[in-house]
């Protein structure tokens, strides 16, 4: 492992300490549920402070019914459950060649919670959308300035947008993880959980909940959190596409090793058991592939446990080392059931995120 | 005026060499119409070099009839004649305080020519827009690398839209300008022209007309050619506005001063002709104030010539100079019929762009 990654706590890598990031070491795994102190931890801004006896949740915007409910108010709603598992959009990002700008996470900005909270679809049908609705901003308290030259000048919040029928669909507002209440740094009192999305979009310390007519163009979804999509627009396919830039949404389907991790000795002519991790957006994972041999061979990895929508799936493969001693090269590759595969090489399109493409491991045989 | 302003080309202030950037010195202003070899040239990438008798012109995207149509067939269409003033969106940027990046502009990147052409119109009703169409993309044939890291991978083509409504009242497909062919640097064969919009909107060296079914998001629509437009979106008025990447579009109301220059001495205790353009989006200019006293009072000016439609006034006034010597600030101040009037400052949310405070304007009576 890099030398960087030395400096922890709670067990975790800190990224940086103003704003606070800190990266699950992913060789510990060890369960499908990460525990809340393992966690990732990314944030833009300094923590806020809340006090959850003074705090509301407004909801307004094109809706004909706007209005605003604090805590104890909002707990008394009917409350659902669910694993979800939320990913950093830029995730992996240390292994892109060229070294590009960005929080440097190397696998472990990726965690899966149980989230219990009240789902959004209750509080926008409380609020009743106006017919020309399409788009729900979720705004959250934490704020500051920024140093780009083409960020809004002044203080900006933290803002993310979901279409609205995604908004109705599962997006959850949750006020527990793990079964307590949320830590300050995960979004204490209420944070949205939007599965199957990078994590950008689940808006922490949630305070408003905005409906609009329009497609929101803020700065976490245009300067920010955005990559360019090719349309080729032509009639005659001369290949003449064009790049428009398009807020991050879906989570790329993509499985990590955990275990052994880089750089991590193996004996020689003995069984290893490799194992990481494998997810997908609105999709089962369906099969992950292991070569232990730089690409050449691949093999099939065993699915652990139950699948659960939009959280991770565990997997893990019975590797025969080598006799002789040396350095081998690990690759997983996973296919969800929609039969989407991560690609063998990176899509400069997608600029510092997005990162799904194969990502080798090396480990030593001893 | 500023020493990096003596290189001269054709009479223009050479702003850079490669893109070729030439600014027309406002001073020079002396007719409603610029000569062309007067009138300001902004380039992003080499000035293409297009034989007409090659050249096509694509109509696609969300339309019942692509089609494709040469130049000659294109001058054959019925065509329309008629001035129209043209502004860089970053008009009067060497004025802003602190510098800021971009070319250098002070007064003269703009000018006002006869255009003929095509109504952009013709083209669409031929090829039928489809019942989804939205807005319609003009894509240039100008391109190259840019330095940005977040611009698009690859080479880069220079691309607009603009929402289909306008491009159907009054969009003109130019192959004239003040009679004569268009020259290479303004857009030979063919060039849009988008009365009373930032010039950006304009495309040169048309190639390609694309209609389209949901808002253009091109690298010159959001990371360049934007500005943060606010909206509060609160129902109970908090005062919490969300700032929103906006794309670049109508001329913001303005006049200028043209002479007496900056640095200009003018005799004391005489009458001096103060004299200067002003223009705005969709209205007629009614009024042209003018303060030569740094703002204390104010004078108002002769609208000269007749009011044309998205082309510039020219205005002049009779200033009585002062009998004692000195530093005298001169300010003019446009309003328009439908009630807008320059701000007296610099609003933070333009950026670089859509310059159109009060700008002084320093002389010296001697």
């Amino acid at each position: 492992m890099p030398q960087e990654e030395t400096k922890l706590r709670d067990g975790r890598i800190v990224r940086s300490e103003a704003p606070l990031n800190l990266e699950m070491p992913f060789s510990a795994l060890d369960s499908f549920l990460t525990p809340t102190k393992s966690f990732y931890v990314r944030t833009h801004f300094p923590i806020p402070a809340i006090d959850r006896n003074a705090w509301w949740l407004y909801v307004e915007g094109e809706v004909e019914k706007p209005f605003a409910i604090n805590y104890e108010q909002l707990i008394t709603l009917e409350s659902v459950t669910a694993p979800v598992t939320l990913e950093c959009a830029g995730n992996n990002r240390n292994f892109l060649e060229p070294k590009v700008k960005g929080v440097q996470w190397r696998l472990g900005a990726v965690g899966t919670a149980e989230w219990t909270g009240v789902s959004l679809s209750t509080l926008l049908d409380r609020a009743i959308p106006k017919p020309n609705a399409r788009e729900v901003i979720l705004e959250g308290t934490d704020c500051g300035m920024l140093e780009d030259p083409k960020s809004p000048p002044g203080e900006l919040k933290f803002a993310r947008s979901i279409p609205l029928e995604k908004a109705r669909r599962d997006v959850l507002l949750a006020y527990k993880m793990n079964g307590c209440d949320l830590p300050p740094e995960h979004g204490f009192p209420l944070r949205a959980i939007v599965p199957g999305w990078y994590a950008m979009a689940s808006i922490k310390w949630l305070q408003r909940i905005i409906v609009t007519d329009r497609p929101f163009t803020g700065y976490y979804q245009t300067l920010d959190y955005a990559y360019w999509h090719r349309t080729d627009y032509g009639h005659w396919q001369r290949g003449e596409n064009v790049a428009e830039l398009t807020p991050l949404s879906e989570l790329q389907v993509k499985a990590e090793i955990a275990r052994p991790a880089e750089g991590e000795i193996v004996p020689a002519n003995t069984s290893v058991s490799v194992r990481g991790a494998a997810w997908a957006c609105d999709a089962e994972i369906n099969k992950v592939k292991l070569s232990t041999d730089g690409g050449a061979t691949w093999n099939e990895a065993t699915l652990v446990g139950e699948s659960k929508r939009n959280a991770w799936r565990l997997w893990q493969f019975d590797w025969n080392t080598p006799s002789q001693p040396g350095k081998q090269t690990l690759m997983a590759r996973a296919t969800d059931s929609l039969g989407r595969t991560q690609p063998l090489h990176r899509d400069p399109d997608r600029g510092t995120y997005m990162i799904n493409h194969l990502l080798p491991i090396e480990v030593e045989v001893r």
